[in-house]
């Protein structure tokens, strides 16, 4: 299995509106993208790793589907509409990454 | 529940040994957290966001606990011989991250 990891850096100023990616944005992809998402999770940054250090990445979700192939497949198609989406809970550019689950 | 994300930059050029992080280093971190760790993830990264973009972490644990004093209740003590380890499967320094878990 992979796991699409969506990071949004956490930048001082940033706009990122949490409920509306847990009850709206993350919903939507999963409702666009149907079996090829196996799942997902959300996280909502708390500290880094320091006391009284920011956290590295204010929200991330993590998708996850049996291959990339099946990601691609998934998500290729509904690519605009979940963009097109972003603009409503932030003006953060998310970091991607596509990880193989190895313990899951 | 909280998450503690230990990731670490894909460096070129960096020493990740991916078998001994799986087989020795995550089971010896929750045999010595206990049950203050629910359970963890390993991820091995694949790829960037764009087509031929390396991953922005090479590898990445995520230690689930009941919440950050829970964390840190059962890692505290062990730190020093959690920390002893790392040189044995990497000269990387892992970013940490301490996450809420929105959606697990």
């Amino acid at each position: 299995m992979v796991k699409i990891s969506v990071m949004y850096p956490n930048t001082p100023g940033a706009r990122f509106d949490h409920a509306y990616y847990r009850d709206k944005h993350m919903p939507m992809v999963k409702a666009r993208m149907g079996d090829s998402c196996q799942y997902y999770t959300i996280d909502k940054g708390l500290a880094g790793g320091t006391p009284g250090a920011p956290p590295t990445y204010i929200g991330m979700s993590h998708i996850y589907c049996e291959s990339i192939e099946a990601f691609q497949a998934g998500f290729g198609p509904h690519a605009r509409d979940i963009m097109g989406d972003i603009a409503n809970y932030t003006d953060l550019s998310p970091v991607l990454q596509i990880s193989e689950v190895v313990v899951g």
